[in-house]
């Protein structure tokens, strides 16, 4: 059987993450079921879906993911199945699948719109339960996506903007993408960014991070920059915490001085 | 295989959770298990029966819930296992599975006193891992539950007093049930308690929470009120947290303004 | 097939966890799966060395335990498996399996140092995904240690210096261990240590906790110790916390006053 993937910004006190597993288990009893995470800052579409492209590359290639943050959760926005050549994606239509799809092109699409395939009642606030985890367990137990919903338009699916870093001759502007337990601050400077040119160091004010290959390349409690876990440029501060050392976070600006190799 | 529901107060930090699975899978291998949640609030027997309840109607029949929050570990408290009609019980016998039961009226009951069915040795602290796993990796393999205790009378099972919202004419009395990591504030007001009434707001202090039918339907930042995924009513706020803006939390009242349809 | 456990510092916030558990499942689809915690304080190795071992006693005799808090990442240290008569370990060598071979003394060890039993790209930050996952695969779905690295001699792991507990005639000095979310204090003197002899309080400042049999023997709210879930002495507070109330926390140590049998 396909492995379902979930992520969502449910959180790990709520009983909803384990409700909607019970719904998936009761459709298609036995569905292996793993957590991408649910600790997406609540409502926050476009961390989830930084996070849920950072992890498709790692998952079998059929996996089915599930993808619900949801705040527009009652309103018209819809409830979306993606079909690709590797994974399938099931999410609401608000974005979340922006780099993911980049990432595993498109090929059908469909909007769930058949309340056969729901629960009995379906809530205002909890398509996670209602509607989402009951398609997925459909899904898993072969039920077609084209059994299920309407065909959507590939290019009608909510897709964010990119904010790329700006690379310069002798240094890149870089924004903080996301930031995680350790404090590490991961930007949106791609290693395949910069093709030839070698990072220096960031600056931080008055201090420089210098490039390291590995976190201890620096003494304990100083900072560096390092091609990180998502291949992109992260500041981290060897056994401790940047991101609260520096008071830095997620939209935050950082300078990266580069290093053009000498002809 | 039945599939082990898990439902604790252990949280995400300490091994108890990953120790409870492993004695599970020790007595009975490949066992399917779901978690619940484990974040109920330390020692919140009361929290533990109101998150137990939410979730037992959205997992498969026959799931056999293990819910444990046990402040009275090593007293003489009862450990039992409650059979029904659909799922089956494993508990301390401390008010824990009070509004489940209600959901699923119980069938018979026996307290675990057969300690060749327990780890070696039990200690006066943990009997999640001790008691509660290996009877419950003996069920799920097959073990009767009357082969591993003594019955004990439906009627003497610990139960928690209900407390309802009080309905008026033109007002509900409601109380804060639950809070979820969104900040909704969950109430103690059913759907079914208003009939044919409906809401028309929730009044707090100057300012009044209006029904809606999603948490969108107000401009973000502004409170509403709405049938929330427990069909209780439910406090929120649009796009934020209602619970940290007022201040208010379990066990608080909220004064609920009612609209009685015009004959 | 065996099972996987798996321990880190990764935390519920992040993917790197659920990354992980796909690197794994696509290396050796339907391998199950259970976490012990990730939980362990970040780059706490020492903390993770104590959790791990308070584990293995439990679960299945052959799991295969992952245990990855590895601050030194992408350095030169060893990433390695090993052999015991029960369960097999897989981790960073830096001394997280101090304690754990104590109680499953290893036969044989191997570092890995082939990559094609690694992910086609490794990078300098995430050898859970890259490194430790896909070895886990493998050696779920069959493929001997011995054909992915190379054998060390067994006295060259690392382990860490035990600090035991002082008992003298009538007291011991004790020194807390580990602080779980109940603020439990659990200390590192273990029953085993005092033979005959018995525990007669915990002396904190003015109060003395008496020795409990149970976390409800005192009234709430007072304090008491007792042989805890670990078989070593613990100091709790009934129906509070203790590591709160007393401001103690992992390294501070405690006076304990013994009762030795009367002749």
């Amino acid at each position: 059987m396909r492995l379902l993937a979930l992520l969502t910004d449910f959180g790990a006190i709520d009983p909803y993450v384990g409700i909607m597993k019970g719904v998936v288990q009761r459709a298609c009893p036995g569905a292996p079921m793993v957590d991408v995470t649910h600790g997406i800052s609540p409502q926050d579409v476009r961390q989830a879906a930084f996070v849920l492209a950072s992890a498709v590359p790692y998952f079998p290639r059929d996996t089915i993911f599930l993808a619900v943050v949801d705040p527009g959760v009652g309103t018209r926005r819809r409830a979306v199945v993606v079909e690709t050549e590797g994974p399938t994606f099931v999410a609401p239509d608000n974005g979340i699948l922006t780099w993911a799809l980049e990432l595993a092109p498109p090929r059908a699409a469909w909007r769930f719109d058949r309340p056969q395939y729901f629960l009995d009642a379906v809530s205002q606030t909890f398509h996670g339960r209602d509607v989402f985890a009951p398609v997925c367990g459909h899904l898993l137990c072969g039920v077609a996506p084209s059994d299920m919903g309407t065909p959507v338009p590939l290019d009608s699916l909510a897709r964010f903007e990119r904010y790329g870093a700006r690379v310069e001759a002798d240094y890149a502007e870089a924004r903080i993408s996301y930031v995680d337990r350790f404090g590490n601050l991961v930007t949106n400077l791609h290693r395949r960014a910069l093709g030839e040119v070698e990072v220096h160091c960031v600056r931080l004010g008055d201090v420089d991070a210098p490039f390291a290959s590995s976190y201890r390349d620096v003494p304990d409690g100083e900072m560096l920059c390092i091609w990180g876990s998502f291949d992109r440029l992260e500041v981290a501060r060897s056994m401790g915490n940047a991101a609260s050392a520096l008071g830095l976070g997620v939209g935050d600006y950082v300078h990266v001085l580069l290093a053009r190799p000498t002809a």
